[in-house]
């Protein structure tokens, strides 16, 4: 049994016609609707009013309405009998990049029924957002592009929906967030001019479509609503993960981090609200998500150096033999290299301490975390002196570009109140190893929060409520875009912070060597 | 050259976008039209959106934007380079039960370009609106009847716009009046519920919706405009009329008669607007207008009887030998056989004063006004007792109306102070004729002023300013419906007003025998 908690479910009973109320059958249950959800409008498609004399008359004027909400007015997308019980659903989706998580909901609720994520098929043409706008500009790779998210959409959405006796035309509202690039793509959109300076998108706020125009095999008219963005490299995403972590309604300074392909970051308040995203040129390639390998069985997700004795104490996901190091193991391991000794301040592996577990493969400094006969891969499974110096300026390029919008605003990174780390990534950093190489500043560890899959989150959101739609336009509207420049302050900070924790210790006062 | 006068072709330039401004492409070109029309939202549909950077940029950012408004909000239908020549097109349509008239205007001045009329083709199914509706339920019957009438509005609009140098794909907003059966049967809408008790229309409202998905062939993103109707028996032809008259702004009262094949008729100022349809049971069929053929060359338009010898003078379209009387030509001949005592006050034929004029046919009277000699069929053109009794009730109940309406306001017929005839029978009538046989009341002759077609003239205003648009909804808001009861007290006045003049002479002081 549905319980009621949304708006877009509405059981009525009209007035039946008579001589003294004769209005027509569209307006009678518009203005029902309008009374009841105090809407200004609500909007029936032309073809819907074909059916709509007779789904009245054999529902003996008890309905159930299913709506959603465009920017401007409400949209009413099924009619059926007040005592219908099959669940009228809806569907959030977080449009990454590399991965793409669908979460399926009761729209009476708000409820959340199952959830299925799949890899993003475009990776096939190019791992990331600049290969794919590259692709889409040779002949029909938009097209093709295009296709591709949209079949494995439908692909998936049939797979979430059976185990829950639901068909896709059970789906009346869709809400995507995902970055500028992938919303593009998704739309159809030409986005060239994405990675071209000024970096201009097609459209900012493309608000809700039908599903239909789209090719998404939903109700036919199911409504599907975009989070808006704010430019090309900042994306409807982080608008979703704003509004999901709550941050423009606090009295507390806050910020997000979304350790994502690109480092997105908001800081703000019920008062401002200031973003930036570190897409900041050459110095910052490399991205603080491109170390180590993707979550999974096996993989290192937790180190520990004994300072002593310089062994490795391990954990590896659901406890099997070691395949590889992931991000946080990544983080983990730099951290414990550092406050054992076996890296220098600038990252650098001592061979004086590290002693026989360095190698030289192909003349580059490797320390072997897992030596072959323990890992799952028959090989060592080592860091290089590169990937260390790699992970050193992605640490680097995160904390300035904190410390870079934190100050824009005259505050110190120490003095923030709060500090949600957004991302599936994120959601596995120790913050403690974070600081120790100082990623993350110096803060209480209790002010940290990780806000797992804010982006779907947000998308969530979008289906329980209707204030949430006009939050996410406040948000847009309230957000001040801080564009990264890479200038000289910019680079002395950056250097600054190349070292572990920071050239500047005071800092960072609660890392002890 | 096209002078600007209506809102919606506006030549613009944007700002080119830079890195302190970059801005999408569709949030530049909106946030410009906002500031330009003073809108608070502009739509561009997500298929345009796929053209839009292209569009832009080989304009260079200087545009001609052609717009139309829906209820709530600016659509934009089309974007050219700012120095494009080419007339941007609208259609004005009185689509009406027999006969179906457009009028392409250009969409810059508001400025009509040339004018086609046709009867609607539906006649064929059916010649009146409840035998259409009584097709339209047949299997696929509806469907029959939409193509229909869309397939002739398709030939048509291609036949008036290539004496122009338009193509159909140059018109970008259409503004369509008709009553409510017609508009259902256009927009395929089910308009069985129209003819049965309490008489429901699918839609009171359809607004504004996509000339494409109705299936017409014009710019596949003109919108079209579709006037509201107030009821059943009261269609948004008659909304149409009234934004012509501007009786809605008048500080005089004025009453405004459409003698189409209701008699429809409103009375108002800037006050308030009352209105009713005469579709008032049995006592009123035939209506006003089934007198007579339909004008055209070599019809009887007028008849002048002389006093003395009762002979004839006829006056024929385009003078050529006469085929038969049409509507106003009845009205005429019955004012002047009044007048010259040919017929009594109850409308039946003096065989003592008509003489040799009157033959019987099938044991019925018929008055010969143009003998077999002097005819261009080669028979006599007669009129039957038949005819003149028909003639009387269709009188009196348009009497009847016009008293019970004005009455309903405590305001006697011979106060109006103007009277609007609309409608094209309407324009033909002699109100001097019409007043001898107590039709229309006896008003100064300067208070009549005939509107023409002012369904068409409506529906052309609705092209020239969106300031019309608020107005037809205003005016619908504003409308109160007189249910026209035939009881008693109506059959009453129906009784007293089947006399010549009526019984009542002190109505109609200035008719003199």
């Amino acid at each position: 049994m549905s319980e009621n908690k949304t708006p877009w479910i509405q059981t009525i009973r009209l007035d039946e016609p008579s001589l003294k109320d004769n209005t027509a059958d569209a307006e009678r249950l518009v203005q029902a609707l309008k009374t009841r959800l105090n809407a200004p409008n609500i909007h029936i498609d032309l073809d819907f009013l074909k059916n709509l004399p007779s789904i009245l008359r054999e529902a003996q004027f008890s309905l159930r309405c299913v709506l959603f909400k465009e920017k401007h007015q409400w949209v009413l997308t099924d009619i059926q009998n007040a005592n219908a019980t099959q669940i009228c659903a809806g569907l959030a989706v977080d449009l990454g990049t590399t991965r793409v998580v669908l979460r399926l909901v009761d729209l009476a609720s708000g409820r959340s029924l199952a959830e299925l994520a799949f890899d993003n098929p475009q990776e096939k043409v190019g791992p990331d957002i600049l290969a794919r706008i590259h692709f889409a500009e040779k002949e029909d790779g938009l097209k093709h592009l295009n296709d591709l998210i949209i079949r494995d959409l439908n692909r998936h959405i049939i797979e979430l929906c059976a185990p829950q006796n639901l068909r896709p035309e059970n789906i009346y509202a869709l809400a995507v967030a995902g970055n500028t690039t992938m919303t593009h793509l998704l739309l159809g959109l030409n986005p060239r001019w994405i990675i071209r300076e000024p970096y201009i998108p097609v459209v900012n706020n493309p608000s809700v479509v039908k599903a239909e125009a789209l090719g998404l095999r939903v109700n036919p008219r199911a409504q599907l609503l975009i989070f808006p963005n704010i430019g090309s490299y900042f994306g409807g995403d982080l608008i979703a993960g704003i509004l999901f972590s709550r941050i423009y309604q606090s009295q507390q300074t806050c910020i997000l981090v979304d350790v994502g392909t690109n480092a997105e970051v908001v800081l703000g308040n019920e008062n401002w609200l200031i973003a930036c995203a570190g897409a900041a040129g050459p110095a910052l390639e490399g991205g603080v998500t491109r170390m180590g390998t993707t979550a999974g069985p096996g993989v290192i997700d937790q180190i520990a150096v004994d300072s002593d004795t310089h062994t490795f104490e391990i954990h590896t996901i659901d406890d099997l033999p070691p395949t590889g190091i992931c991000g946080s193991g990544v983080i983990d391991l730099a951290a414990q290299l550092f406050l054992s000794g076996m890296i220098d301040v600038r990252g650098k592996l001592l061979p004086a301490v590290c002693g026989t577990k360095i190698k030289k493969i192909d003349g580059l400094s490797h320390l072997v975390v897992v030596p072959a006969e323990n890992s799952a891969t028959g090989a060592d499974l080592t860091i290089s002196q590169a990937d260390l110096d790699s992970l050193i300026r992605s640490k680097a390029a995160m904390y300035t570009i904190i410390e870079t919008i934190t100050e824009s605003v005259n505050m110190k990174p120490r003095e923030l109140e709060r500090f949600y780390v957004a991302g599936t990534f994120g959601s596995f950093i120790n913050p403690e190893s974070a600081i120790a190489i100082g990623m993350l500043p110096d803060l209480p560890r209790d002010r940290y929060q990780p806000l797992g899959n804010s982006s779907l989150g947000g998308a969530t959101l979008a289906l329980q409520s209707d204030a949430y739609h006009d939050e996410i336009h406040q948000i847009r509207e309230r957000i001040t875009y801080l564009e990264l420049n890479v200038n000289q302050d910019f680079m002395n900070r950056f250097s600054a912070a190349k070292f572990l924790p920071h050239t500047n210790l005071s800092l960072f006062p609660t890392v002890k060597l």
